[in-house]
């Protein structure tokens, strides 16, 4: 694998498809201080794109890590004025934003979690200026992967540190469609969301059955006005944008009390750090009345416990067994990446751009439209080679979604 | 040489000796992107010494350059809100400031320099207050160079990036006295300082004067007032740090049109990337009247000809001889280094603070006081190893300062 050419590759993919940067915009970088290299590619790009100027912000998470262990504790009640204008500035003459993520996935778990989630709550708060033009498609945004050495290791143990590494970037591409014309890549990748989500959301469906050799068979009704979305999105003015890479999935929220059966998860769950392994849940009329696994069942217990919503479902998702990620056949410990490697479903809160006006709703009124709302949000795979999905339309009709874990011809 | 050990070393001077960090204070770093390594390394060391917080700023000069070579002109005449409140809302909680240098001597040469003029005008003025707690002893700052591959292949072009990148880091090592207990070593340093600045100022000293095999036949003369600097500071509460690591030199103002007779430089000069070789100048009355170059004559005329004050000397500085960064005899295109390995003069501007009141002075008083005023300020070295330096006293004593390059006895 010639590196330097793969991430000239993905640097432009990530400009020109990703973030699709405006003439005269202003872009903003964000990215681990482990990878220099793609990021000097990226800013070349922006500007070949035509970026009036482009920032960089490094980000070291091990001093992020000393300080969490070491600060004062008012240094997480507080947000530097200098981080909310960072943002809230750059927004203001509506830049667009790159976060290359790229985590040690056991780095923090010997922290307080209530400074960061403590710090989190006050960064949001302070920055919810920026959070709204992004949420209201006013600014691009778009968030990749890239590999490093930490996590690397924790992806791959077994190999020594350089071979991981070239191996989580190798799996990155791979998964990006770097290959050939990765512009084009994504331009077909595109087309095939948009008719996907165009069919799912014309066919008026009421519910789906889903049911594979694991054991699962469950019933998942869909709320009034429910819409699916996936691939890319539209800014205000018609840009497109990505803003996952990769993404695989088409997803919709269900009917907060329409769910029932048996769900029996095909992937282990790693939450916090923490392993959960050969899973399952029992739903009544939407709640989970039953579930257990083989390990970690002490940590489901406690996702369950977080609130009243964390015992529902609040996201079904689309992700045929064989899409580069499934085909991987690997944990990668970043939400990013394994919510794209299979069908899934997570518990607790919904996306409110899945129901019609549901970005104009209160959490009141999306609760009344059986949007399920909770402080979490936990996603849990279920995709197997085997499992078929039919759904239930409002005339009647039983169309099949999935046959063998993946899309059927009508979706081709 | 074990890298990391010295790295660590390192790391433990810039924080105890350098900034001397005090317990709760605020550390503020900023670095290449290339010198992560040492940064985590200082990090660690902050919080071991107290720090409340350390926040690090990583630069890429890469992302500069190109940002100076493609990015529309309106972005230099403006300062981000972000960039000023980062350094002046840090500066009211007094924190301290460690700046490491390393950048590439040539990247900037095919840059637009009205480009990096006006942006470094506007920054300038945007941050005062934060240069105003420095300048006024309320905040330590240190300045310490780091070893990166683009300076370090400038400064041993022969040598192969790694050869040449450990070599650059010997020598700082060196040249800052990394061996054994290297805070003690400074401790020593800053003595040796002390003793020196001390005896200078009491000499009541009329004029010096310089000669050596090259040529030199030079009288300098003093202004009334005048206070030799040199070593480390005191903040207003009484903490010792070092600016600058190296330092080497016991500096002080010329009396601006006290200086009278033939300066040869015995060092090469690199000014903006152009090289000035074996030049010399005679003074009458303290101002240039005749001066050649075998190499770069026109270059130094465009010093001379930046304005008036140009044309006189602002500053007059003591180097032995034979101190670890004269012993590398290396030029390294950095003047946080260059200016330590030798005695030098500065045609140019003169530092307020060596003029008895003149922190308080206008530009006006300090000419007035003969303490030289310009927009530019540049240093060349003219230590040789039979340099003679001789003062002259008010009481019409005549006191030897240099033999042979180097302090008399007087100053051990």
């Amino acid at each position: 694998m010639e590196l330097n050419t793969y991430l000239e590759e993905y640097a432009r993919l990530l400009v020109y498809s990703g973030l699709n940067v405006k003439p005269g915009q202003v872009v903003v970088c964000r990215a681990p201080v482990e990878t220099v290299e793609l990021v000097r590619k990226v800013v070349k790009k922006a500007y070949e794109k035509g970026a009036s100027n482009v920032l960089v912000k490094y980000n070291d998470e091990v001093v992020s890590h000393e300080r969490y262990k070491n600060a004062k504790d008012s240094v997480f009640e507080n947000v530097y004025e200098h981080d909310i204008c960072f943002l809230n500035d750059t927004a203001k003459e509506k830049a667009c934003y790159l976060t290359l993520v790229g985590d040690d996935p056991d780095l923090m778990s010997d922290v307080d979690p209530k400074r960061m989630s403590t710090y989190s709550k006050v960064f949001r708060s302070k920055t919810k200026y920026w959070r709204k033009q992004l949420d209201f498609m006013e600014c691009q945004w778009c968030i990749g992967a890239v590999a490093t050495p930490a996590w690397a290791k924790k992806v791959y143990p077994e190999l020594n540190e350089n071979e991981a590494l070239e191996k989580l970037w190798k799996a990155i591409f791979e998964m990006t469609r770097i290959h050939g014309d990765s512009v084009q890549n994504w331009e077909k990748h595109k087309q095939s969301f948009e008719k996907k989500v165009q069919l799912l959301n014309e066919m008026k469906i009421q519910s789906f059955h889903y049911q594979n050799s694991l054991g699962t068979d469950l019933i998942v009704e869909m709320p009034k006005g429910y819409i699916f979305a996936g691939g890319g999105s539209f800014l205000n003015d018609g840009t497109y944008y990505f803003p996952n890479m990769p993404t695989e999935e088409v997803f919709s929220c269900p009917k907060r009390s329409g769910v029932h059966g048996k769900l029996v998860a095909s992937l282990p769950l790693c939450h916090n750090g923490a392993m959960i392994e050969d899973f399952y849940f029992v739903f009544e009329n939407g709640k989970v009345v039953d579930f257990d696994a083989k390990k970690g069942k002490e940590v489901l217990q406690s996702i369950l416990d977080t609130d009243e919503g964390s015992k529902y479902l609040g996201e079904i998702a689309f992700v045929p067994y064989g899409s580069p990620i499934s085909l991987l056949n690997t944990i990668f410990y970043e939400t990013l990446i394994d919510e794209n490697a299979s069908c899934h479903f997570a518990l607790g809160t919904s996306y409110a751009e899945c129901i019609e006006g549901g970005l104009e709703m209160s959490e009141e009124e999306l609760l009344a439209h059986e949007a399920n709302q909770s402080f979490t949000h936990v996603d849990f795979m279920v995709g197997t080679d085997d499992l078929s999905i039919v759904a239930k339309c409002e005339d009647g009709k039983e169309v099949p979604i999935f046959v063998n874990g993946k899309y059927t011809q009508l979706f081709d």
